[in-house]
């Protein structure tokens, strides 16, 4: 057996996720049947992760096996992409060891979300940007960006996982959040050892909260102490976010 | 009455095209339709020309009168795109001279054309740049770039145009088509006094079939010449091309 890891682009516009669901399609499935026809046997892909319906990829990974050796990378990358929809394409694959696991050895995550703040919509970035409407303050917002960094339990920002893939352990570390400015609006670049479910989009909704005056920065270490999710911001809708990079 | 000029972003990719069809939604009956609803009166709404099917727009011009005048431009660009769909998005509006005239008054146009050289595709870029595959020479394209500038008939470059809006005068100036070098491919950007029924597609279909190998730059003088569009090459796909900017 060799193992091999692919890095994936995909826009989850019109996905379910990664990971199978009971409607829709998911990403993971329809990689794993391309991997099947191309290597004509049934293959397993296992991702870094999942992301949920609408969450975009720059770079998710993952790991399969194949039972020989794929001789030339090239034409088979060309050969896969050829046998998945245009919307979810395989950017890169490497050769890797046998104990390489694209989710246990994960070390950490880079996540993106855009936020639109121009007066117009742009409809070229509409898939891909969460556009804000009414007043909202990136100086309100930067004030509160501390709060979030270091280690923390973060239960306050999670929903309940879906059953039997919960984390059980809720405390992660945040080693980076950094608001930068783009053309039409911001975006807020996460960088942590790991994050729970729906942890970026419900800190992106709490920003937005306080960057719109209907929370204060104040509040967010009693939301930590608390660790009752209803105390923390809305979730943010899924379009604006992007996994950017795995870290292993 | 008032005139008041439009500057207009559409994503192209699920409309019938700028101007009214026989199936499918067209741009410009949704925008009239909106500008109707919020100045409670038959509204006409006179585009600087039409778009294809599939094409998108970063500034398409139009024009539309005003039985009072509009107070509040702003409020009334927001209340406009509301009631537009969100890949529809009116991004300035001006008072003008009642004698401005959205088409008559175009001195030039701008289109780009975004063609996607890299090896895999880019899930999101997808619906805006048109992926080539196979080998493809950006120099052999270049060194064809001369022939289309200046002054030409360029019949052999466009398809007969729908009943009633064909432009009986083929000549057309290209003051500029130059080549960009972008993230995952190029980008032909074309400036002329006017542009004939697909003929940026046409043109861009041209310069792939030389980069391609299947034709010659040294055919095109004969094929101007000739003026039987069945000689020049293919005509490139929609999603590709962008008009840009018109001039007044």
């Amino acid at each position: 057996m060799d193992r091999y890891k692919i890095i994936i682009s995909y826009d989850g516009t019109l996905y379910a996720g990664w990971q199978v669901q009971k409607t829709g399609i998911a990403i993971q499935p329809l990689i794993q049947k391309a991997l099947a026809t191309i290597l004509r046997s049934p293959t397993d892909l296992t991702g870094s992760g999942r992301t949920d319906a609408g969450v975009h990829a720059l770079a998710q990974v993952a790991h399969f096996d194949a039972e020989h050796p794929i001789t030339d990378l090239h034409k088979f990358l060309v050969s896969l992409n050829a046998l998945l929809p245009i919307d979810i394409q395989v950017q890169e694959i490497h050769p890797v060891a046998p104990n390489f696991h694209a989710r246990y050895q994960a070390t950490g995550k880079i996540y993106y979300y855009h936020l639109g703040l121009s007066a117009v919509t742009n409809p070229f970035t509409r898939l891909y940007r969460t556009q804000i409407f009414g007043s909202f303050s990136v100086e309100r917002l930067k004030k509160a960006i501390p709060h979030f960094l270091g280690t923390h339990d973060f239960t306050a920002f999670t929903h309940q996982a879906h059953k039997g893939t919960a984390s059980h352990d809720p405390i992660r570390t945040m080693q980076r959040l950094d608001v930068i400015e783009e053309e039409e609006g911001i975006r807020l670049e996460f960088e942590a050892d790991g994050f729970l479910y729906k942890m970026v989009r419900n800190i992106v909704g709490t920003l937005c909260d306080i960057a719109q005056g209907k929370m204060e920065a104040g509040q967010i270490p009693e939301i930590f102490a608390l660790k009752d999710r209803k105390k923390a911001g809305t979730c943010a809708p899924p379009h604006g976010l992007f996994l950017v990079h795995v870290k292993y």
